[in-house]
């Protein structure tokens, strides 16, 4: 963009930067992941795909191809400037995906082809502004997230060692048994459909179920409270930073003048 | 309202639409609104159908009556006017659904009709605020609504494709997708009853689910964040803003004397 | 208490008053209501009763008792002034409830016996505090709340006149409606045992349940916000009112002087 | 750390106490107890058991001896001081708990284990400041909390007497009452397992269930705002405080300076 303000200065390449990163192929581009989304979907409907599946396929194969048109266009425009940006890394990986030769698991390659979907996020200003806005609200949460990693590992293994032997379709394992603590910590059925069998077997085990909902909640309300406040702050404090200034610059011009009042006295009584 | 003041400059359709805006036939209107929510009440019990059922239908087709004719006296004073304002669109729908002919489905438009009580939030200052201050904050949260709307849309595709022949009463086809993970997203016997089930088939699914379930809680907390800040921050900004002017003119009024002080030593220096 | 600084002037009612609001007996009384809860909780455990049964009825007679003849003192010491408090009136309903014969459907009775307890918020004054400070707050929460009821109302009306004659189980009637409505609130087995079922029947139902959920969270989210801003704010208001101030008091002493300067001045120029 | 600067001047143990807190033990001591969070994951697997079981636990038995020394250290350099700190008391429990012969419920000790994996919390920094944040939030919460537990045996005692006799799954004695309520307040099976069940047999039983759950959210509600408000408040307050000192501190200057005038003019007038 401030690219195109200098293209004159520019080469070929330069120039091929500017007019890819112009609204309109922009835009184009836009179009084409959105008619590319709604086909996808359509493609789910085993009565569309028997009526017009190989159309759609087609479509699907043409967009593709002007997805890796444009970001060939990209990468000898830019260089390996191209992956200095996690956006344009983002682009490359997910448009790279369908041109995996379909071996191996088939559906799941398949399945993977509806991510191209999410480049509306990388080519939208206003969604690409929210997802970093989230990003830069995550390294801040590290210690709190950490700190929860090291309760679910705790609780882990011990239900893994207390209960795997009685009820292995749980808690066997410690794989096992970290999905079933996410599954207490979703609350769901987790007194019901887990703890109260267990509590057959073990009377004690209210214990460890209990204790563990009210620390791991802290946990979570802790990294909500994290969020919350680093969403708040930054745009409340701003506007307050705001407030003060003025009010700062107000104080520092009376100060200006009672100095002058100050230097004139000064002056008047040397004189 | 204001209209009551300047009536005597008005025509006949002046003072009629000041008339139905005035506070006897209004309250007139909101005392009918709540006999009809009783009376719609009283109609889903079928011992009270039985006992007075034809009382109350005629009860309701008077009610009715009235609220045709009060809309009518409406379109008649203000003209084309009256289609200006969203809550007078809401009640012309809600009153004219009662008036289409009881042909097809009639157990659906019958239960539209309690949609009339509704008219208590267009009547009623109060409850008119509070719904209009949520609307006010609705496009604030577009941004991150359609971001959310696209990671249901992406995990829509994918479910759809991964599950949709072994789970068809789950992830057969789009909608039913979308469904469940609206399901999922409430948390809803989410594990006990989806997420351990498909895994007996695809081992790997929990990637889907849990990954699903922390980007869309995460989506879900920043749309909450916004609503709750858009809804502290004018308050809060207002308050703040008022004490800051009090210190702010404070402030110049100090400014003011020294101007003058510096004035009066000029003046007194020059002559 | 302030009476007890003024019982010289007062007959012996006031006397007894200030004496029965005094902390020897206060405490008498809140160690009496703890040792009650106690009785009240072991007396739940057959074995305690087939041991101890006799003694524990007759410990807690006797405190229910003192409990009667503790407010028989209040209500002579005051007079009709002793109802002016919502607390003691709290109090009589709680005691005096347990004056009713025991006629009637006994368990309920004897069930509503634990209320006492309560009587712990009413005798401690910081529990009394918070209490008051959350009743506070419900007022403010007045349209909020009644506008969720009518969206209960509306969606129980069509509900059972809907669903009421395929599903009575849940729909069979408006307060039958109303529960089912409050156990999807709360996210309860809402799909998996109530939608799914109803949507075999009614394909479209999902269309009912989903924009009930929706609506309805919006609601209660708009209460929450309505508690929090409420208790955060008067909170941070004092305290930023505190701050304020004192940049005032310092901006008018600085006015002060500027004022004294400049009668000085003019006192100095007319000379 | 601070002992560091000053091990001149103090004997073999304070030099043994700075040794033991400089970085190059501590960091070695928390590789450790990363391995050991390791051995202690692996050694839940059956297959890896077989394989290696006794290297691995050969290895936890290495670096329990580790920690005992460690401790041991502590104990001579710092003497009864070492047990002035909540942490020292922690790791010293800790790692007590696995010298404890294995006699007994042998599986519970064993689980006990993994609790050595907390000491992370203990010697990293930043995750020994979130607890301590979450630690000093607590005691605000007491009144709070002692409200919600006074709730919960209220409603306890009323369930256990209610539905104990038709009930003893889930009302059969204070304990699984209480345990039921905690259930009913995380909402899970509420309604499906629980309410609707006991409503077949005592129709009123929804007031008991519906108004538990009102004023148990209620309560918590209240127990989030008061972590939410001292979290949010205490951060804020300190940058408030900045912003106002700087503030003031430009006043007082202005002061300063108008006192410096006036007594500019006072000398000028006596002269």
């Amino acid at each position: 963009m401030s690219a195109a303000d200098t293209t004159a200065g520019l080469g070929a390449r330069g120039r091929l930067g500017a007019w890819i990163e112009s609204p309109g192929p922009r835009n184009f581009i836009i179009a084409l992941i959105v008619i590319n989304a709604i086909v996808l979907g359509l493609e789910t409907s085993s009565g569309v795909m028997d009526a017009i599946g190989p159309e759609l396929e087609a479509l699907n194969a043409a967009i593709l191809g002007v997805f890796v048109v444009e970001i060939t266009i990209k990468l000898i425009a830019f260089g390996p400037r191209f992956f200095r940006s996690g956006w344009n890394v983002f682009d490359f990986l997910v448009v790279g995906i369908a041109l995996v030769p379909d071996s191996g698991p088939l559906d799941i390659l398949r399945s993977l082809r509806v991510l191209r979907v999410l480049r509306l996020v990388s080519q939208v200003k206003r969604l690409r502004d929210i997802v970093e806005s989230v990003m830069r609200a995550l390294p801040g949460l590290g210690w709190t997230a950490l700190l929860l990693a090291l309760v679910f590992y705790v609780f882990g293994v011990m239900g893994a060692e207390l209960f795997g032997d009685a009820f292995p379709q749980w808690f066997g394992g410690l794989g096992a048994t970290l999905f079933s603590l996410f599954q207490v910590m979703t609350l769901e059925s987790w007194s019901s459909g887990i703890a109260r069998i267990v509590m057959e077997t073990y009377g004690w085990a209210w214990l460890y179920f209990v204790s563990f909902i009210l620390i791991a909640s802290f946990m979570v309300l802790n990294l909500f409270i994290a969020i919350i406040v680093s969403a708040t702050q930054s745009l409340h404090a701003d506007e307050e930073e705001a407030g003060r200034q003025e009010l700062l610059d107000e104080l520092r011009e009376i100060r200006r003048r009672l100095d002058e009042l100050g230097a004139d006295r000064e002056r008047e009584t040397t004189q």
